[in-house]
């Protein structure tokens, strides 16, 4: 009997999952249905394929929302995460399995029982990261438990990146994700982490000049900032009474000290809006935000506001992206500033058709076996091929792809809001995606912690 | 008949608005009724005078509530802002007049048809600032424009500060209203206000640093940060034409460049909690917000993290606090960072009993009268007495006393929610404010707005 897969939710990062599960529709008898607001906008190479069917899906329509769902013999959701919990309800009333690469909301967490009730998986977390950091962590973690050892730290660190080769610009980056979503980094609450058990924390306005290095063989040293979220996973991982635990996001070198220059001008605020926004040139944005005076330039109260001398390369980075051309306006009506430097970013940041795009991930695992203190640091890079075949979409579409034929499959059965930390899910998944290139390399590292003698403070 | 003037809470800056109603109690035929939470904490020479009665009022006990306000002839409320409108709606229901110095609220606004309906005059936000502020203000506009001027610039600054002769910390500050504000202060919003024509935006991050010097005359030099709300009452002032519009908090000189270390290190935030705040040092909490490391002190940390060189004087203000001391301890449960902060600073900046503190205010105003641009600066400085009798109670409490006088004198009838912008509500007022030696120092001075000669940017 054929299996219906219903996608809710086909945007542009979704090439690599309608592609895995097509390929493998005849093989595993699949039948893909694409439920988006835009059906004219799937591809189609997807659309066009006997075993796909695309429906016009607004979610907000309780009858079409339904009416697909119960059609379906699973769920996937790639919706915008606030947006999946009406697709969960509706999971719970017809009894449908759910996959999403989402965070779990506390409203996600709430229907746990009913899922529980029903026998139902509903599998969230499993893209990228979270996804497949959660998966590689806890094959690990588990690998050195199971050998006796005990965690003493844990640090991960990933970052949606440019490929070097299509590495064209002073800031080293472009976007391969949700634009709004770098321009919000790091907003909404303080970064807090363990580090040799003790809690740190660090304000919005230090967050990018925390900044730590690290090496990945074989391609450069890049940075990492923390993530609001380091202790979230602390009890997930059973790592409670580990000494430091930390997660960050990774840039290339110079990024993050560039970036804070919009961090103190205020640029990247999305709590107001600027009435007249529109039609205002870059220029003056700019000035929005320095000091008035009637004879000095944009140019030179920004460099002195921000103390940025005559060879230092920010200011490189800021004439890149025209933000003291006077020709240049701004389209949008009434906008926050983060809003209008989205704007000015994606002028300059987007990925180009054949540009390629970088994922990298790296987990530092410090553990004690046999009175002995060990170190091991693992490390994936995957490349993307162009702007539609993007190494995001890869590490993100792949493990969802891959959980859903799980659970069709009855190899995933237990039931719950859930995320994959549990070997019965990761360890196929983690073993499959190698298949597809995205593997972890691992190297044996001295254990340096961050307090070799115990020295004070 | 005997008037009975309900005050609802009467903390520690209700000393001379108390003081104002019992002394002319007898040729007015006043009643003075206090409700309070805590009764036994109204000082005796207010409680005892035959023309006083104290009743214990929990506002949240509706019938000792209503009962209080339906007593009363005109109700004075000096609770905090956010739980005026409780009283408000009591007023509105038995047709009392009401009286605050706070700043209206949405709610409180709201009101406002009901309050004309029934013929009540709510006057609010008739204390310093806002209240004296506004007063002041438009008494120095009007006159302006009736003799034909057309205001060009405006600006307005308020401090609360120590007096001279009490100055004896490093910081030249003392806590002389709610502390909780003071650590708080700037938070919630960007600073938005208006130069030359253009606007200006100042994020939280950069507040502190955006200082203006302002000499008054006879007291030496002061700094001023911009406050969020300079655009509030633009259209109340009838300022929408100005090119300048700015309203600023006065400081000590250094004491904005100082404050700026708590804003950047995170000891400011009061949007998360500390678990293990109670009985962490104050060398603890202080490394919380710093890098780890195994060797180095937090005061080098401190210094490095901050770039504070050895002849900064700003160091001295850390060590004056006790912020490095191994042996004070934190007495808060699960604190936020701001409250651990207020906590620290109360140690060192709480007024003592014979201490005096002052209050300045300052107004610019700049104008075009017969073609030619004129300016007009005023200031005023009020010092205290002692803890009990300080410039802030007299300056808050004055006002709101003078007003509810002459309202129950049938001399302020316009009804409605309002602020005192109007002749008739604030001639009287200053006139007698002048009495009790509030009074406006007013200097011609050239006018030099920020853009004698229209230079570019």
């Amino acid at each position: 009997m054929v299996r219906t897969i219903l996608v809710v939710g086909a945007g542009k990062s979704t090439s690599y999952l309608l592609d895995y599960i097509l390929k493998k529709s005849d093989q595993e008898n699949l039948h893909l249905m694409i439920g988006d607001l835009q059906p004219e906008h799937i591809p189609e190479e997807f659309s066009s394929h006997p075993n796909c069917s695309v429906v016009r899906l607004d979610i907000f329509n309780e009858e079409e929302r339904k009416k697909a769902i119960e059609s379906a013999s699973i769920v996937i959701s790639m919706l915008p995460a606030r947006l999946h919990i009406k697709i969960a309800e509706d999971c719970v009333q017809y009894k449908k399995h759910l996959v999403t690469a989402s965070y779990v909301s506390k409203e996600m967490k709430a229907l746990d029982d009913e899922v529980k009730k029903n026998g139902l998986v509903f599998m969230n977390e499993i893209g990228l990261d979270p996804g497949i950091d959660h998966m590689s962590a806890m094959e690990v973690i588990d690998r050195i438990r199971d050998h006796g050892g005990k965690m003493l730290l844990f640090e991960s660190f990933t970052g949606g990146l440019v490929a070097p080769e299509s590495d064209s610009n002073l800031w080293n980056y472009k976007f391969t994700w949700n634009p709004r979503n770098v321009v919000l980094a790091g907003q909404g609450g303080v970064a807090k982490f363990i580090q040799e058990g003790t809690y740190k924390y660090i304000p919005y306005q230090k967050l990018f000049r925390r900044t730590e290095f690290l090496a990945v063989e074989g391609h450069g040293t890049f940075e990492a900032y923390a993530n609001r979220d380091s202790l979230n996973y602390q009890e997930a991982y059973g790592l409670q009474d580990v000494l430091t635990l930390y997660r960050g996001t990774m840039r290339r070198v110079g990024f993050s000290k560039a970036w804070q220059m919009f961090v103190i001008l205020g640029m990247t605020d999305d709590s107001y809006t600027i009435e007249n926004s529109e039609g205002m040139s870059y220029r003056e944005f700019v000035n929005l935000f320095l000091p008035y005076s009637p004879t000095d330039s944009v140019e030179l109260k920004l460099r002195h506001y921000l103390k940025i001398d005559q060879d230092d390369i920010r200011w490189g980075k800021l004439l890149e992206l025209n933000l003291f051309d006077h020709s240049k306006k701004i389209p949008l009506k009434n906008a926050s500033p983060a809003q209008i430097l989205q704007h000015i970013l994606e002028d300059s940041w987007t990925l180009q058709k054949d540009e390629k795009d970088m994922i990298v991930m790296y987990h530092k695992f410090g553990y004690e076996l046999n009175g002995q203190k060990k170190q091991l640091d693992a490390h994936m890079v995957v490349l993307g091929e162009n702007r539609t075949y993007t190494a995001m979409s890869k590490t993100v579409g792949l493990p969802v792809a891959m959980a859903t034929l799980q659970i069709l499959n009855g190899k995933i059965t237990t039931p719950g809001v859930q995320i994959p930390i549990k070997k019965e899910v990761y360890a196929p998944i983690l073993s499959e995606l190698k298949t597809y290139g995205i593997t972890f390399k691992e190297f044996e590292v001295p254990y340096l912690g961050y307090n070799p003698d115990s020295v004070a403070s």
